[in-house]
């Protein structure tokens, strides 16, 4: 990846003794419109990295794209548009939408993905010395999380090892970017995905129909994240630390 | 309010030594679909307070309406339902959207939002006598926040004190609902607002296109979300607390 993702801004640090002149590290978002088969779908914000990951994942979000091996190319113009060829029906289109607010980046779930069923989940377990790996890489591989306080980091775990690491101004587009790295064939969806984002609703719903078995968060989970989890039988642990989980459904698959 | 916003849950904490049943209070987060003069314009996932101004604020955020006085009437029905009737023309409606993925809650704004001319601002400072006490105000007024983890924060300053606060699952439905309070009449924009969420480019923009004059935020800008301060003239101060902001643009509204 080459794009610049950072920006050096003046500031003015200003207390009640007085004023100084200092410089922040400030996260460039920029707008990329996602198109699906030569149709625009939409446009959103995003960190530039990741972007042909994050053109088949947004795609999966919005319930335009539903499995790997939909996808057969991905174009990205640094002008802001992603060109995303899939072999989906456009009949199967999303119907009625609703707009994910619980801080919810990529914009939009329909109500038929929120009430429909789920296909089982992929088999998987971890135990800690696994987990501790994976959530200290995830946080030590997220510099301009800690540079910018700007930007959510997400990590994918299996076979013992990190597979995938995105970062990016919303925690849904991140999310979206490891998702899309599952229908690029990257990587596969049985194993553990962990995020510094909030757990709501749609970012469990996601996990779930893409089919990963266990979803982490450094932080919490909303009630209807959890009522998509118990449905979807996806393993939901929050405040994850290497040394402790809080696991609000299916702990049989994390092994202590 | 008289709803019930969070819920405990029963969840099994995991470390490496064994494991122990616990209890978490979570946030509960529900549908609502905002409709405007009989017709749905969108549903989004909110925190059940402040659903009046949530239903106005949500339309500003969109672009239907856009200006105080335009609303009418805001009815709420418990079973997910906010009904706002405006004396808005429909032919104002915005035309290309962009969806707001910089963590972006209610989901999308329109590129000639993004890219149009902004109104003056209210004329407004403040010293830091004052923006102690609103800061430390906002951070102990929100009790969901430190309970769930799963909520930001919102307040309003004007005239020497807090004249609004409100919370939600998402960042930006806490700030569409402090400018539904001002959209209603309740409060004016000639003021300073608070978020414990980032200032990415919706963010700042919804705040610029009421006219707020300071905005400032617990945690982080992007660089859109300055470019558009910049713009707009906004006054934007990050990483605020009680005795040090980092003023990122228009320091002279902040006396010392």
């Amino acid at each position: 990846m080459d794009n610049q993702v950072t920006l050096v801004q003046k500031t003015v640090v200003v207390t009640p003794g007085g004023r100084v002149e200092e410089k922040e590290t400030v996260a460039i978002e920029a707008p990329y419109t996602v198109g699906l088969n030569g149709r625009d779908i939409g446009t959103a914000m995003v960190l530039e990295t990741g972007l042909e990951e994050f053109g088949a994942g947004f795609l999966f979000g919005q319930g335009y794209v539903t499995e790997p091996g939909q996808v057969r190319e991905v174009l990205v113009c640094p002008e802001g548009r992603i060109s995303v060829h899939a072999a989906v029906d456009e009949e199967d289109e999303p119907k009625e939408v609703i707009i994910t607010s619980g801080c919810g980046g990529t914009g939009k779930i329909s109500r038929e993905m929120l009430e429909g069923a789920f296909d089982p989940l992929h088999e998987y377990t971890l135990g800690f010395e696994e987990i501790r790996r994976f959530i200290r890489q995830v946080l030590h591989y997220s510099p301009l999380g800690q540079l910018t306080h700007c930007v959510h980091g997400c990590g994918f775990w299996s076979d013992g090892k990190l597979q995938a690491h995105y970062e990016d101004v919303g925690r849904h587009n991140a999310v979206d970017k490891v998702i899309g790295a599952i229908l690029l064939g990257k990587i596969t969806a049985r194993g553990a995905i962990y995020t510094t984002g909030r757990l709501t609703s749609d970012m469990v719903l996601k996990c779930a129909r893409i089919g990963i078995p266990i979803v982490m968060s450094r932080t919490a989970p909303s009630s209807l994240g959890l009522a998509i989890a118990r449905r979807a039988g996806v393993t939901v642990a929050a405040y994850a630390r290497p040394e402790r989980l809080n696991v609000f459904h299916a702990p049989e698959r994390i092994l202590s």
